[in-house]
């Protein structure tokens, strides 16, 4: 059977190999949300970049751009990190570039994998039907916030690892811990997360509707994926 | 009220900020658990170094030693990693010098914080006690395996830290995290470590009655703390 695993920090990659291994990037507040949500609502393309600058290249070049630099939308950009911004009929075959703090750099960092595929609990059940089918090795690549785990993105891999287990091997350890937190409440996310001091920090910026939208399950039925610089949903354009 | 927070893996101890903060060091698979052990049968003093070179140095100055990599005792040196092998009347009074995979490491990555102490299962009520009368900020640092998370060292910062939260602040992930689990797993963490490959690739090495030991609350009243290179109990020689 293959393996599923988790990476709890990208801090923590060096210590993984994702050749051959398919890879699931997950930032569930709110990147990763935001990317399935576009998707879901038509837009053509996100290309997800590490760097300002470069969002702003890709913006002088006719893309729709999105920058956020500590869960604030950064000055001279068009779209913020909400993922209500993008339930927007406006977006419909827009290429949209994009740039976190956490998540954008999670999957640039992610290149060597076999096939880099975007989750959130919003898709969680399309993200799990594809990597049952591929069976193929699986690590789950929390973006967490600034190199340090959070809560969410661990919750996700353990929700998602609950789907995978009988026909995926877990006995890594990250892999067992997030299984069982998942498990123990699965139930009582939104509490969970809001008594975080990271949930705390950004319950400040007002997105408690924004937590609670990004930890509904399978909204959407997208299979994003991460191909040569360009993120698309695989569920539209195989 | 003081903060306590966990630190899961040593790859992510760059992440903190350790000055003015007591660090408590844990390495459950077997690491401070010895030291621990060593300490409750009167060894007088034990000196962890990083490198397998620094222990032979303390060896040829009479020190006895012990050196540990990948799980195994280094050819060379008197003492394995087994804390069988402490509970010793032969040892007491005498220095011991020490090196491991993972736990001493991670002590000597720790010296900028205010005290050191060591814990381990075998005497979290003395290091519990010891933190709630310092009132201090505390990091619970995770020596994992080679940079990973480890389950056992998440737990062990759980169980600390449900004797902590009254009197301390618990709102980062990790602390939130490592408590759920434990109080999730408490009552049968032996299976649920023995589940995990880590503690596979352990057991291999015929360790399985190391482990039972090393999950055994407060079998010693001793509280080592690392202070100029140096571990002694404080319960003796404050």
């Amino acid at each position: 059977m293959p393996n599923v695993e988790v990476c709890l920090s990208p801090d923590l990659l060096h210590l993984f190999n994702l050749r051959k291994k398919n890879v699931v990037v997950v930032d569930i507040l709110r990147a990763t949300s935001c990317m399935v949500t576009a998707l879901a609502h038509d837009v053509e393309v996100i290309i997800p970049v590490a760097s300002i600058e470069e969002c702003k290249f890709l913006q002088k070049q006719g893309y729709i751009s999105a920058a956020e630099r500590d869960g604030l939308k950064v000055e001279g950009f068009e779209l913020d990190n909400s993922p209500f911004s993008y339930q927007n009929e406006d977006l419909k075959g827009k290429k949209i570039a994009v740039t976190t703090t956490n998540g954008t750099q999670a999957i640039t960092k992610s290149v060597e994998a076999e096939k880099i595929i975007i989750g959130a609990f919003l898709n969680i059940s399309a993200v799990a039907a594809f990597l049952l089918e591929e069976q193929r090795d699986v690590i789950i690549l929390c973006a967490g916030w600034k190199g340090n785990f959070n809560l969410e993105d661990t919750l996700f891999a353990g929700a998602l690892i609950e789907i995978l287990q009988k026909q995926f091997t877990v006995e890594q350890d990250s892999s067992l811990a997030a299984l069982e937190l998942y498990l123990s409440k699965k139930t009582e996310l939104l509490p969970f997360i809001l008594a975080s001091s990271h949930a705390k920090r950004l319950s400040k910026l007002n997105i408690k509707d924004d937590i609670a939208f990004c930890l509904q399950h399978d909204t959407y039925d997208v299979l994003p994926i991460f191909h040569e610089k360009e993120l698309r949903n695989y569920k539209i354009n195989v």
